[in-house]
């Protein structure tokens, strides 16, 4: 049986900056301050993005650096999952932190359409980023935009580019990609159960989605995202 | 209920060349011929690509206005569907053909990845052809080559971006896209039951795997697409 993944907090993501909310957490400082409170909150997972000086995405393995200095210390035994998202950089600078052998990484293995772009995973990039996880040890976090996601991590496994078991995130609720709708919510966990029944799975939403999959999480027997 | 295809022909597709297999139809003439042959074996819709001289492919009007001239003068009463896909030019280009008002078009309303690369569709172009489509009375075919294209198509109804019913082809079967499994497909005959009951569908596969999605289809109740 797959199991639904553990409390996992992401305490920035890429977009939000402090012009809208100015609880943001922007600076490595802050970023660590509130690991912090999530973690003494019960959050066992930090899925961590950084950002430059004027809050844009960045992707600075330097930073990167000195966040999980900081989390090491004030979270004890905390996993920290680094972003190789793509509105950090381009091309393999998305995988620049991944030399700092975070315990995961997050890993998108197809591409999909964003609000206003497209958001692009070549599939010479996915490869490549895999296999810097592979060599260095990193467990990636898939994170599944569309049903054929699931399929993809599950054929990169079999033939060796993935190690299992796989550990996927249902990504929902991001505009012109995956709708939040509990009859697919559904299908993904019929499907992880059927193609790779020893894995773990998680759901994330954007905003105020995130209460709605937090909710079904807990009713498919999991624990929720923060 | 959803009502699946009636049979439908795609004579040449983007990607083979007469290297690979020489009966491949590259000119217009040679098009023309081998969708009458299709026709009078009772195919009903021609799903059309043109090239150019060196056989790649091409987004010309002019090729498609002969190739259209040809196709109602051989097919009287057969329905005509032009390619916007995006192996045959880049942006609205793709899309310079709808001014002739074939009777459909088709249209990718997402992206996703192709085997070398990100078939991309970004939202202002897809919102630009449905536009385009719609101005001209042309009847879309959704290309659904993953499960939040039906969302997609079925929100895009919702809003008035697309006239219903909608037409769905189901695509499975090109690598690094959505595979072709069983399970898919009846989650997709099932989406389209939920969330667009008076559409139509069908499915594409690439070369063998044609074969068994006809056999799905008509299991499905439906007809067959060669
Ligand atoms: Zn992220
Ligand atoms: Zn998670
Ligand atoms: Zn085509
Ligand atoms: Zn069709």
């Amino acid at each position: 049986m797959t199991k639904p993944c553990v409390i996992c907090v992401a305490i920035t993501g890429s977009l939000p900056v402090k012009a809208n909310n100015p609880a943001v957490p922007i600076t490595v400082s802050e970023q660590i301050e509130s690991t912090q409170e999530a973690f003494e909150a019960g959050a066992t997972i930090v899925h961590a993005h950084v950002r430059n000086d004027d809050e844009t995405p960045s992707s600075d393995p330097e930073k990167f650096a000195r966040l999980r200095e900081g989390i090491e210390k004030h979270c004890p035994g905390m996993i920290i999952q680094f972003s190789t998202g793509g509105r950090s950089g381009a091309g393999r600078s998305r995988g620049a932190m991944l030399a700092l052998a975070p315990d995961m990484a997050s890993l998108a293995v197809g591409s999909n359409n964003f609000p206003a772009r497209v958001y692009e995973n070549p599939p010479d990039l996915v490869d490549w980023l895999a296999a810097e996880m592979r060599t260095r040890g990193v467990k990636p976090e898939i994170e599944a935009f569309d049903l054929s996601h699931i399929h993809q991590a599950v054929a990169m496994r079999r033939d060796g580019r993935l190690r299992g078991p796989l550990y996927v995130q249902f990504v929902m609720g991001v505009r012109n990609a995956m709708p939040v709708d509990r009859d697919v919510f559904d299908y993904y966990v019929r499907t992880m159960e059927r193609l790779a029944p020893d894995s773990e799975w998680c759901a994330a939403g954007i905003g105020a989605h995130q209460f709605t999959l937090n909710e079904w999480c807990v009713a498919g027997g999991g624990h929720a995202r923060t």
